[in-house]
């Protein structure tokens, strides 16, 4: 009986919702419009938060649960947490009591990790939550044995927001934190958190060629569809398509710094303000 | 009879209360007990909405009017905004409708630039909300003509909190910033946020000798002190003394990084949820 409710209430038209303290989520919304580009995204950025990752659990599950909410009642048929601190401290939660489908971008992130290393040393970057949590370390030890290597960032998600990519400054910042990450010899590194694919460039510039990086964008995406899929709940490619964002403050922000992190311009943008 | 009433409900030993994003406040928190020595104090960190720098007004104003009717509701004589940036961005509503007097750091801090510079050139470093708002050039006009340059500098909070005082990359980022107000010939730098004077030696080594740094801390505590005499609400000096502290989240956090902010240890410390 349960089960008919929500095949009832889910249709293919649904859209499907995305959420991220901020701007970092708009990378992996990105690669969703690219993978199915006919599917219909809501965007939430918890812009009054930001940021998650130097935040406790329980606050950062605060947030997640009023997002959730207001994505349900937009009728998604599907969520992606887009952000590595919600998905490392307050997905566990959230998955146990929602009827829809939601991932995160660890496991998708972790998967990636593993298909790309070859001698099985994994670093991993994030922000202080997604690194406490201990989450990659622990998604990737479910898939296969690895030495995995961890540092915490903080300071690259303020640089990356400061719009300061190119950067001395950055280069010397980046070159100090994954500093330990390479005398482990490490061949994969994570970029642990969705700010971060905005610095891959000055990433590449600082690590030995043959390093590979991982971000969670594409394989979440991937992830997205194959679900999709197998519910039979693919959106139809005649249906008209809309791109909707929400923010919890300053809408006029998010569109003026957004544009670094999507490639398409962003429009009908709103703010809500979350109870609770 | 509103004024008797008042009267009534203010006495000596009540508490001043003091509130900020985070712990950057704890710098005027410090000057205060320095400066009073016989006060009780209560401080209010509002640490799951930090940072306030780069949020909008109607958030600032929502945050700060929950913490206001907090400290109201802890019986507190008067309330001093220590944060800059909800100093320019709250203050001028909330002072329309409190009964107890509320004081923030930008007036005092703008008197004590006034009293420092010769040349009458001020620079201004501070977030992007307080550089936006021209609180400071307001502020300092009223009192004197002077030619005011701002810079806002989002990473500065971040660097502080990450504990990188003594870093070249800090230095840099210093330079960077105050280049252009340097070239204004300024002879008084006001550091327009309570995180920056944890930046005082990174900044005086980057700085020409001649040059004043103006922090509101002292300023804003003498201000108390000379509000609380008028007021004849001076604390009596044979009362016992305490010291307490509020936090919206992660008080554990609160308490060890505090301590580079507060010359004395921070024992009473409790999460308290804000309403809205």
């Amino acid at each position: 009986m349960q089960k008919k409710k929500e095949i009832k209430i889910l249709s293919n038209n649904n859209p499907i919702g995305i959420f991220d303290s901020g701007f970092g989520g708009l990378t992996v919304m990105s690669a969703i419009n690219k993978v199915l580009p006919s599917e219909n995204l809501i965007y939430f950025g918890d812009t009054a938060h930001v940021p998650y990752g130097t935040k406790s659990q329980n606050a950062i599950l605060k947030f997640s649960k009023e997002i959730v909410s207001f994505l349900i009642k937009n009728r998604v048929k599907l969520i992606v947490v887009a952000c590595n601190t919600a998905s490392a401290l307050a997905l566990p939660v959230l998955e146990k009591s929602l009827k829809v489908p939601i991932i995160g971008v660890i496991a998708p992130g972790a998967r990636a990790a593993i298909d790309a290393s070859k001698n099985f040393r994994i670093g991993i970057i994030g922000t202080e939550g997604t690194i406490g949590s201990k989450s990659y370390p622990k998604a990737i030890n479910k898939l296969a044995k690895a030495k995995i290597y961890q540092q915490a960032c903080p300071l690259l998600v303020p640089l990356v927001e400061e719009g300061w990519i190119d950067e001395e400054i950055t280069d010397r910042t980046v070159k100090k934190y994954i500093k330990p990450l390479l005398a482990k010899k490490i061949d994969t590194l994570v970029l642990g958190c969705t700010h971060y694919p905005l610095l891959r460039k000055t990433l590449e510039r600082n690590l030995d060629k043959n390093i590979i990086l991982v971000d969670s964008a594409i394989s979440t995406a991937l992830e997205v569809k194959r679900i999709l899929d197998k519910k039979s709940l693919l959106a139809s490619k005649n249906g008209k398509k809309y791109l909707k964002f929400y923010v919890s403050d300053n809408p006029e922000k998010f569109k003026k710094i957004g544009r670094r992190f999507f490639s398409k311009n962003i429009t009908t943008i709103k703010k809500i303000d979350l109870v609770g």
